[in-house]
């Protein structure tokens, strides 16, 4: 994505949402606070590309990206409440409930929330009449009790259920592959893509969306590790799903290069139909440079474990 | 509103919000004590009623009609949360956040709201095209920042306000006027309303909405009081607003008196233009019989405390 590209992204993040001038001094700093700390902004770079790949207006995108940011930041402030994840510390800063309470964090995210509905709407309302409905029940559904909020509700209840792969699994594909589908799909409908392009993008989103998880399941185990070589993991002494606890680090690592192989078979099918969408390869090398460092890591760890 | 009608709604209250055979059961268990849990209903029949007297149809009077019903649900389900009101008991059980932790409560509020927007839009997207980007950003800025989470925030925050009715009257009209104008506004303004007749309901939800408020201000201190006529309302106890506490009794009941007769002059004009609305004449008299009750509580109270 070229540099002024981004800047226009990081400008619209932070003015999407008009503050009123009489808004209540506690909502208005608390909303400042996470409409001026965006994270690193890949999820609404990769929604742009999309959408003007599928030759959608740039405010039909923007808003688009936009809206599905708000929607994942929203996410995050519930996530890290006490009564859910309990975190102290979001992208180097104290989280918004440290700073302005749990009321403060959840009013922000209804705020985010009430804007990123109404912003993809109007995205929606500018695109092909057919594909408006389509679009919105996709986002419903995954968002909803269909994905996110299922997968959410499991990773809360984590230790009342099976242990093992493929529960850690239902859990990031309710909470991490939902949002990377509406991140994928939700602009190719709405751009009109094929049936057959939308079914490769749905497969991609799975395979990248599992991908990643494994990927910070991995960096957590692996970053947290003492030089014994045994694991002190912030999500195993929580009790929380990690892949790589379960399968061990040549078991994740191995899971990994899996999916990103099937990803890479669904990205080349896919460019085939669609070269508007050649973008996509460029996402992927970016997953396989940080692949290769956690390969590293692995190894390193290996060696340092058996000697 | 016939009974089949009422029927109907709590039909559709429970219903419109479908979950999946394998949703995670914690979530599930929730949000079947909340669909199950309605409470009377009043606010969805006049959006039903209202939708139907501007004629349109009755899959998009009841999606409209739950959808609100299911927003304000939502808003409940917040408020009660110990960082909120930190209440213990609604509409006679525990509260869903007593029974199924915060999370759940949070998880529970977030399924509503994300299917009411899905219902809200589904129901706008039959209406005419001219009316659905009026009505949706209608419904953004009065569920968001503009409104009800303004209000919300001013509410928790009361005690580093500026104390007096006018901080209380501003809490009122964005939280409870919110909803009301949601209920009496969105339906017409979808319907076709002219510009006159949307002017009269919203000044409708104004009056209609500060008076509920008084109303339950007052119920507050009333209902709670000692023989002694002292005061012991929970909103003192616990330094919520209330304009009987702020007003006194007397003072309160004028105002209420006040912006009844405020709303009838706006409801006879309304339905001189439209004979189809003439249901709110109901609406308004029970209203008044609420008044009577009130008033001659009041007068009780008054003589009780001065004996």
């Amino acid at each position: 994505m070229f540099d002024y590209q981004k800047n226009r992204l990081r400008r619209a993040f932070t003015d999407s949402l008009p503050l009123p001038e009489h808004l209540d001094s506690h909502l208005k700093q608390a909303l400042t606070r996470v409409l001026t700390n965006h994270g690193s902004l890949i999820r609404p770079e990769i929604v742009m590309d999309l959408a003007l790949g599928y030759e959608l207006p740039l405010g039909v995108a923007t808003d688009l990206a936009v809206g599905l940011e708000y929607f994942h930041t929203a996410s995050l402030l519930f996530d890290d409440l006490p009564s859910m994840d309990d975190a102290v510390e979001r992208r180097g800063t104290p989280c918004v409930h440290v700073e302005f309470g749990d009321s403060g964090a959840i009013l922000s995210a209804l705020a985010l929330i009430n804007r990123a509905y109404f912003l993809i709407w109007r995205a929606a309302a500018q695109c092909s009449p057919a594909n408006q409905p389509v679009a919105l029940a996709y986002l419903e559904h995954h968002l909803g009790v269909g994905g996110l909020l299922h997968g959410q509700s499991m990773d809360l209840h984590y230790e009342s259920l099976p242990r093992g792969r493929e529960t850690a699994e239902q859990i990031a594909i309710g909470k991490t592959v939902s949002l990377m589908r509406l991140t994928l799909v939700l602009p190719a409908i709405l751009g009109g893509a094929s049936a057959q392009e939308l079914h490769l993008l749905n497969r991609i989103a799975l395979f990248w969306g599992l991908s990643y998880q494994i990927a910070d399941d991995l960096k957590d185990v692996l970053q947290n590790s003492t030089e014994s070589g045994k694991t002190s993991s912030r999500d195993y002494s929580l009790g929380r799903p990690n892949i790589a606890l379960i399968l061990g680090v040549d078991g994740a690592v191995q899971r990994l290069q899996r999916f990103i192989a099937m990803g890479d078979t669904m990205v080349r099918k896919l460019v085939t139909l669609q070269p508007n969408l050649r973008f996509l390869e460029a996402i992927r090398a970016d997953l396989g440079k940080e692949l290769i460092i956690l390969t590293q890591s692995a190894c390193t760890e290996t060696v340092g474990a058996s000697s």
